[in-house]
């Protein structure tokens, strides 16, 4: 790993010290802009910034004696100076892209400081794959913080992950220099039990004097809330209401409100402020989760803080919320998150705050972006051959693979089939009559089929089952190897030879998207590390993305987020029907069930 | 030493959990109180607290679900539940009491955390000085953070200390369980300056995680004070207007504003909050430095609470700036500070939220005082032999020490007089002619002779000196073995004998203050420990301050805060004219000046 050569405040101490005293000649100064002081909450015009060695080393309205004859000189001709955007919470693969290309896409709207828990990859790779997250994160020229992955399996005994994290892990990866903390803290119900496993993560993390993150995704308050805060997760990103917010502030934790590709938690929350009036301070900013294609068309943190105001809330407020308070919650409140001495020189110049057009943005004290152009390298971790060959199905599979077999004699069977619900991540559990053709259950009309093909182990495990709601016609299937939250391949068709293709498709690649309709392949995203990610750039993953949703619409698709829904019908936390490598998951209660019922 | 035995919140994470879930018992559940949460700035009537093994499990509306037979229920009836109160910064030596005592004494006025600076013994005895203080500290019922001292002699090469402290010390000390930052960065010249030892300890600190204190006390806001900031302080109480505070924050500092017993800091800077309305996340309340007499009669943190309502400070706001405030600056968010799961329960009931009366102090759990009286004990740190004989003056001193001998022949002299200013911690530098009597100079009228008598390494040295401006009348002499910052011993007389009978006695009870007139002892303080502090209860310790200063007038002294004047005399960092174990100092130009002028 090459890190990203970055020198410490005590490092370079001296040389601040020197610069601001004006006994040496700073490497950069930014003047005449309006300073968006987000400690005191203020915009004060006419000041000027010092930089040396990336770092702040002066603020104040006169930084001439700072000048030297190697200074750069740049104007902010009265510009406001602000300091560079953190998401307090994030998944990078969200967005199929590796962290280098993830940084190079969201550089241009100023993102400069991220909180990412690299969980998905974690399923698939374990601590292995999370040290790689975390080693690209820190070659590139802005500030990714790795918090350590929590809950791999999400939910055991129900799937069965690539790998699994321990407690044990989780006390290793406190010592890595990226790690700012423990990500979200996925299973509640088990902090609320007091479970063992999951209060050892907790407490390592703690010990290490870093930040736990949380997830209470319930909308219960009462005593398993207040059990899930004493177990010590510091904020949450799952509320949905303005309540929600309120009682993850009262009881001291931050509350982190998202916008994310398809999360919209910001308006129902940021109430609490802006018609509650409470104090501001234990409010952050968040994405969650973006797609390529918001952050090719639409933004990233500038979309969230541009979000926020247009809900009402103050601009100096709003950029608080996603600077200080994302900094001091982190314990890097003289890291990052302002612009005074010190800090690292992360600073955007945009000419409104309300609209806040990212014009120029400064990394590090080195311009990484100008009018939405990238204009710095970010560069690629070397990933070895085994993260980039994690098919591993064992063998190539035919369309016998994905036969669902009828009981001997039966003309007629009544499945347990999962209800795709237009806008909603629940699934709805549904029964249908099928009929039965040469013993073989034929899917028909709105039911098609589903299959989860086991690719970590190479085991050679197809789970088959039905789901209705996607509305697809004519013979063609479609796989993909992002399948939450354990990531084997989950293949939905119409017609078993197709999932087959579609399937040995994705093994061929090395992971990614693809759909196949009338023997031919109709488009196909690759995402070669870990079959998540894709070291391409953003643009080509979105477009490619895009294109494979309006396959999806060729197909006979008509759901709005189809993609997501296909890639969630694994995610064996989320109620009702799910599938995963072990059989049909009844999420209501835990519990498998056939996919065929008995026969009376 | 006996640490005072105290679970970290992962220890009994489990508890806490299982108390809030409802599935045990909690220890302790105060009912029916008014909630003031710091988090959101709100109060919330009818909310009830339960807690276990000293912390907090659960706050509510109702905590029945957590009450078992042997819970203990403490009512609130209808009072206001705030938190412990924070002193951010503080010297516990300024009370001429040890930590415990000084512990029992605030106490009962709602102080529950403390941030100490031991600089005073740190002069005296060194490293093993602050490891003494930190670990009687550490033996509280309350909390104790010991900063490290980090400017052991103030002023280099002007006088010499018992002990030094080096960059190596400091870095040592962050590794003690109760050091939470260095202490107060006095040396503002050094670190604008770039003096390298200066730097290493801000290092030190910074690389362990820790919060560096300042002391910046200069009017310059221009690059002297930038180069200040841009070394790593990250706070600051020696503001003392409204522009200092301003200054301070946004340049990324905390802006504590003190109240002390002679520190009137508040009022004149909390108008950035209450006229210019600042975000007040980065302002704190601390004493500084507090009497005893202080302590018995008017209070403490409580007193400084009062006093910035009074100022037309919002209460909640005040609140703020006592608890959660001091606790996020020093990385203690999730540990002090407010009354919310996992923190220590450190909880006040008051019935007024303005006036403040502090009616029950409630610290990890147990209650510790009850309308004013301290029901707690308060452990002793054994303090060795060698901590209580520290008088070390190598040999008794007779009158003959204390002559000051004028050039052979002359028969008068002019000297340079010392010139205490009323009300005021500089001095004058004055020159008076004095007459000559058998070769001796003789002081007359309103000057007298000051001695600094060397304490630390027995060398015998006494260095003689004039002053004017005590009014003393008669034979008289007055000693002190409080004499910021070195310590050694001020002798203060008109009379040769008198000011060796003071010393000798000094020497004899191992430090403290003491008076003679006449030839009789008129007032004692006795300060057994390092000649600092007592370790009776500041009660005690008041009255004989009182009577002491009550013999101060007995001799004819009008000055206010006599005694302190008395004990600034060989503060060698403040002009203009001050006394050292090297002779005297002219703090103008940092140079040694003869006593007498040359014979023209």
């Amino acid at each position: 790993m090459k890190e990203h050569t970055f020198p410490s405040w005590p490092d370079v101490a001296d040389q601040l010290v020197a610069v601001a005293a004006g006994r040496s000649a700073a490497d950069t100064i930014i003047t005449g802009g309006i300073w968006v002081n987000v400690h005191t909450r203020e915009t004060l015009p006419d000041h000027d910034i010092a930089i040396k060695a990336g770092r702040i080393a002066f603020v104040g309205p006169d930084a001439s004696h700072c000048k030297g004859d190697t200074t750069k000189v740049i104007e902010a001709k009265g510009r406001y100076m602000i300091p560079g955007l953190c998401d307090g919470h994030m998944h990078i693969e969200s967005g199929m892209l590796t962290p280098a290309e993830f940084a190079r896409a969201v550089i241009p709207h100023g993102t400069t400081s991220m909180f990412t828990d690299p969980h998905e990859i974690t399923n698939v790779l374990g601590l292995e794959g999370v040290r790689m997250m975390h080693d690209e994160a820190l070659m590139q020229p802005v500030n990714i913080f790795t918090q350590m992955p929590s809950c791999a399996p999400s939910a055991p005994g129900l799937e069965t992950t690539g790998f699994e994290i321990t407690a044990e892990d989780v006390a290793e990866a406190m010592h890595w220099p990226g790690i700012i903390g423990l990500g979200e803290m996925m299973n509640f119900p088990g902090v609320t039990a007091g479970d063992p496993k999951m209060l050892a993560e907790i407490a390592a993390t703690q010990r290490a004097g870093k930040t736990v993150g949380g997830h209470y995704a319930s909308p219960d308050l009462g005593p398993a809330f207040a059990a899930y805060v004493a177990g010590g997760p510091a904020d949450d990103h799952e509320g949905t209401c303005e309540a929600d917010a309120i009682a993850r502030m009262r009881q001291g934790m931050r509350s982190m409100i998202r916008l994310g590709s398809a999360w919209y938690d910001v308006e129902t929350q940021i109430t609490a402020i802006t018609e509650k009036g409470l104090d501001s301070r234990n409010m952050i900013l968040c994405t969650d989760d973006c797609h390529s294609g918001t952050l090719v068309n639409d933004g990233h943190m500038n979309r969230v803080v541009r979000h926020a105001i247009d809900c009402g809330c103050d601009p100096l407020v709003a950029l608080q919320m996603a600077t200080i308070n994302t900094a001091t919650h982190f314990g890097l409140e003289r890291e990052i998150g302002s612009l005074t001495p010190g800090r690292r020189a992360d600073v955007i110049l945009t000419s409104d705050l309300e609209t806040l057009p990212i014009e120029t943005v400064i990394a590090r004290g080195q311009i990484v972006a100008e009018d939405g152009v990238c204009l710095v390298d970010c560069p690629h971790y070397d990933w070895p051959p085994h993260a980039r060959q994690t098919v591993n199905m064992g063998k190539a599979l035919g369309a016998d693979d994905f036969q669902i077999t009828a009981p001997a004699g039966a003309n007629a069977v009544t499945a347990n089939v999962i209800g795709v619900v237009e806008n909603q991540a629940p699934t709805r559990a549904l029964k249908f009559e099928l009929p039965v053709t040469e013993g073989r259950v034929q899917s028909t009309g709105e039911v098609c089929q589903i299959a989860l093909v086991e690719r970590h182990r190479g085991t050679g495990t197809v789970v088959n089952a039905l789901v209705s709601g996607f509305g697809y016609q004519g013979p063609m299937a479609m796989a993909s190897t992002v399948a939450h939250d354990s990531h084997h391949m989950i293949v939905v068709g119409t017609d078993t030879e197709h999932m087959a293709m579609a399937a040995n498709r994705l093994r061929e690649v090395g992971g990614g998207i693809t759909i196949f309709k009338d023997g031919a392949e109709l488009a196909m995203v690759e995402l070669p590390i870990a079959g998540l990610m894709s070291d391409n750039p953003a643009s080509d993953v979105a477009a490619k993305t895009e294109a494979m949703m309006q396959a999806m619409r060729d197909c006979g698709c008509t759901l709005n987020n189809a993609y997501m829904q296909h890639s969630l019908l694994a995610l064996v936390v989320i109620p009702e029907l799910r599938i995963s490598d072990l059989g049909l998951v009844d999420v209501r209660s835990f519990e498998f069930i056939p996919l065929l019922e008995p026969v009376s």
